[in-house]
């Protein structure tokens, strides 16, 4: 508890966009804490796409000059400024990418304030953070484990979980995409509450994590069977599927609404399957010509983000992040372009000692 | 109470599919009544644009051989089957369309009974119903009056509260397009409870009826300002509308997602505007890259129109349904004449005496 | 599915009020068939303490005169009325003992035709029900087992999930009282969506059933820790329990207060622990002074019925009715004594061959 | 705008335990503004029954030395902390009682910052509060009005629409007690979304303000008519009220349960009628026997007092708080006495220059 409180942090900012070559590793003095501010010693951050965005200077949303990248971070309190109620030096904490986005609806001024682009980040040894932008760690994770929940957790969880007054429930078949960080916990949380899950993938070597390691019902290989909508609906009995985590966008928001029940839920989640698409996109309409609802999430709240790290806490087996490889602080350059090769299966993450 | 039975009932069959020549009024025998079943006389009718499509034969779903059309009724109870036991002879009802739809997630199954296309319907003097098809009729209103509760309130009401956890609430912002029925009730139950409404029109003649009569905040005639989408949001003060009632479809989607608030709800109901459009609809994908929720409607449950029918007996003022014309039931050809022609400002009816 | 009809069923009447005597045991003959009813052949029934009540002629409600006693039922539909939509012969189905609480709020209405007292139930071979008293039976199950869930089954997934927009959730804690047919269920739910169970007994040896059979996280023992109230808040890290499955009554409520988190929920069930009190029970003013909510529930609706069912079919391993003894139909006094003797361990049911 | 920030406050202290003699009324230095805190000006003021009690020296939690009293404040931001993200200088803000308490469940640690008892209150010319604890003030209200907001308002809003998935519906009666703030707003916030409203009263003379003023649908004096529940029950048609604003405590808790219908709701927010009982209170096993869900309440969070300002605001003319009397700072133990003689009807408020 009680650590030596450093006196700089290594970090690194993003100086331009070059790519990757604007990424800068400096070490600079910690400077004096806010009044609400808790000083944390970062042990573990967790990368997501966004991070190559701003690292390339191609983030659509505002960036704040030289910030210091990185939303997902865990680590250890080391000192709380003299009006700060919510933490202790000692405790653990993960971080928020909207820092102010506690509950309620997302709005356009607590999206004002993202984590690692309109305010610095979690890419470095020792930050302050404002209080209200931290959560208590899960116990029994490691850093970089827990650091994995800032986003792709969270998104999970509230694909599932936050349309108010119809969370997934027991015996709902939910469908994911992938092996992506988002689908890994999508498919986590549903086996974790008691519902059926068929996962597309595209490979036969990554059905078998699915399989093996998460318990997954189904496994539709979307190359081999282009029509994995209705073939997933069939699956289900013929009903369709309660919910799908949508997160190729284009290339397979066609078949999600294929595989959907009537009344289903479909949460939109971005398009990481690319922005190209063979054919037109399902129209908001097709709502209405299918009857059932969709849902465009970013991130969640955190009210949410309590919820599901007490779930995360209360399930250390089941609920384990998948870590798919970690790097070194100083490897941030090769840990983006890992990430960027697409290769992985869960999270790219990185450890500081 | 002690009303006489008749033996005869006058009725309409769809014969064919020769536009409105395939509607015959005959006089027929009223059979036997089943042991759940109750007898109705029919008092009230009110017409839906779904009886003209029946009617010509351009339904795209199940049409019964020879139906009876007519989904929305009010009525007395002459007679009950021996083993009824939610009415009693003398009371008063109202029909729903889904007969089957009693309560949670439409489906399939329950979508198979809709009155007035694959079961007989409401246009004829007396007719037998399924005792779980009715609903008692709320005090203080006309048959008529009662009669468009069936699908025009219904979906209205459904529009507005149907999601579960996340009802309409006072000082919210809802965006209603045209006077059509499901429009102006839900500007009516919108104003009941509080909120805020902004209703789109085309002409400043149907502005009088939507200021003056329903109290709409604001209107805006969407042939003078074709972005109207962006003129709904700074009338909110900049941040959107909560709620659109999205009726007309294609032609209007797209300033439908412009009006909408980051996390509001676009409810989609149709396409009375026609299925043509100048420019690409917005696409699923979209709920995700300006964070709405798009969701389909299909009229709604049992357990809605009695809430719904409380909400009307309560706020006898307030909640009068909209009547635009009142036709004899021999006269049924004029009446969806009428209609077909949407020069009606609210519902367009049936009287029996 | 061509099974024969029978013209007559075995059945059992409760024809007075000197207790089990009054159960008399004849054949009769099977009568006409009503419209909306289905012909079922029963084959498993489950038994409550309210058919020994029912039985002994002091159920507190009403009595239909020489009634078929038994509310739990699972058998094969025989043959259906030619209304009937629901079921075909041949389908697998389950009895709901509110024979009319379709959905939504419990009211004196839906209460009026409880299935066993003031409608003929389940102790027959075969038996006439209104097709909207019937739920499609899960897969996987015995007959035996799927009675189970008309009562115990229902009830617990009401406790847990039926407070609308607060359902339990992964992670959060529950506290179960006993080994009776509801807080098994309670248990075995409350595990297989991710919750957290303290449960508590009076008997090391229904430890073990607790313990090693479902999962239970906590097992303490209420007569060698009469502060199990306070014990239970410890043994979540000092906050409380989110949820108390509240069955003992008088006996328990006092320690069950002690023991809810703020905010958190007392589902109250009744009181098998008897009526009597060593103190005065904690009064409702408590929920403020306290700060929690105290929730009566009285069995289920229809929906909530087939959402368990789904679950229940999702979770074959986790979700299996716990059946302590199995009987035959004519040695249902019996039963109904092992019943009221207190030393079972899950439901005590009834098998018809 | 740029209003001239004072150097000054005037203040009252609770400095012992003497009754209202232990207030004390200094003038002090405005201390220096933490990083994220707000100096506000205050306008506005409005008293509850805890701010004697925390006078008195009788307040039953914790009370910080020489506190400022006062929980309820509305005013004017003169400057803003460094990192203040929330508010601006000129914006017009209310205070929150439960500073901590956001959104979500209340526990134990979002208590534990109870502005005028815990923490320095609004019984002040200027104060600095944490950008966290306050909320923009509705437009179009006094700041007097705009005070009453904080408690009385928050408490009705949530006893209302507070238990997530069952928020008040128009059409459904709700019972309330007296003519305290709290009862006031909970009438107008009932008749704002459509509710029916019988209120119980002492007085013919309070029942104008209650009938003409708020158009309450049903008035009964519990002093003429004891047994009050029924009768209120009767006026709903023989169902029982949907939900009751409890506040008197012992003395209707009794009432309150007969009068509410099967599967309503008792929100139970005190006991201002004192703790004196002539029979035994109804136990909280009475839920399951009459069942009914009750439901303790603590004021709110600030994701309700936002809903309920944005309620406010768009119901000008039906949401205006009812202010019974108007003292100024500096007679602050006169109308403390008057509110303690509870001769008011409405709020007893402070104006500040």
């Amino acid at each position: 508890m009680a650590e030596k409180i450093p006196t700089t942090s290594k970090q690194w900012n993003v100086t331009g966009s070059d790519g990757f070559d604007s990424l800068k590793f400096t070490e600079q003095a910690v400077p004096e804490l806010g009044d609400n501010q808790v000083l944390v010693k970062i042990r573990g951050v967790s990368l997501n796409s966004r991070d190559i965005l701003v690292a390339q200077g191609t983030y659509p949303w505002k960036v704040k000059p030289d910030v210091i990248p990185g939303s997902d971070g865990a680590g250890v309190v080391l000192k709380i400024g003299k009006n700060v109620t919510r933490f202790q030096p000692g405790d653990q904490v993960i971080t928020m990418l909207n820092q102010q986005h506690l509950g309620g609806s997302l709005d356009p001024k607590t999206m004002r304030y993202g984590l690692g682009a309109s305010v610095d980040g979690t890419l470095r040894t020792v930050g302050a953070f404002d209080e209200q932008g931290l959560v208590a760690m899960p116990q029994g994770l490691s850093f970089a484990e827990a650091a994995t929940l800032t986003c792709a957790g969270l998104t999970a969880w509230n694909a599932l979980f936050g349309l108010q007054g119809r969370p997934l429930m027991a015996g709902q078949w939910v469908l994911t995409q992938g092996t992506g960080g988002v689908s890994l916990f999508a498919i986590q949380f549903a086996k974790a509450v008691g519902a059926k899950v068929i996962a597309t993938t595209s490979s036969n070597e990554k059905s078998k994590i699915l399989k093996e390691k998460l318990g997954v019902d189904h496994i539709v290989n979307y190359r081999e069977t282009p029509n994995w909508g209705e073939k997933a609906k069939s699956l289900t009995g013929g009903a369709g599927v309660d919910l799908v985590v949508e997160v190729a966008g284009p290339s397979s928001l066609k078949q999600s609404v294929e595989s959907v029940k009537m009344d289903g839920i479909i949460s939109v989640l971005g398009f990481v399957g690319g922005m190209e698409s063979k054919e037109p996109l399902p129209s908001i309409l097709e709502c209405w010509m299918s009857l059932f609802t969709a849902r465009g999430i970013w991130v969640g709240s955190r009210l949410q983000l309590e919820d599901m790290c007490r779930a995360i806490e209360g399930n250390p087996q089941k609920l384990r992040p998948i870590v798919d490889k970690v790097f070194k602080l100083e490897e941030l350059k090769d840990a983006l372009g890992y990430l960027a090769s697409g290769n992985h299966q869960g999270k790219v993450c990185i450890e500081v000692p």
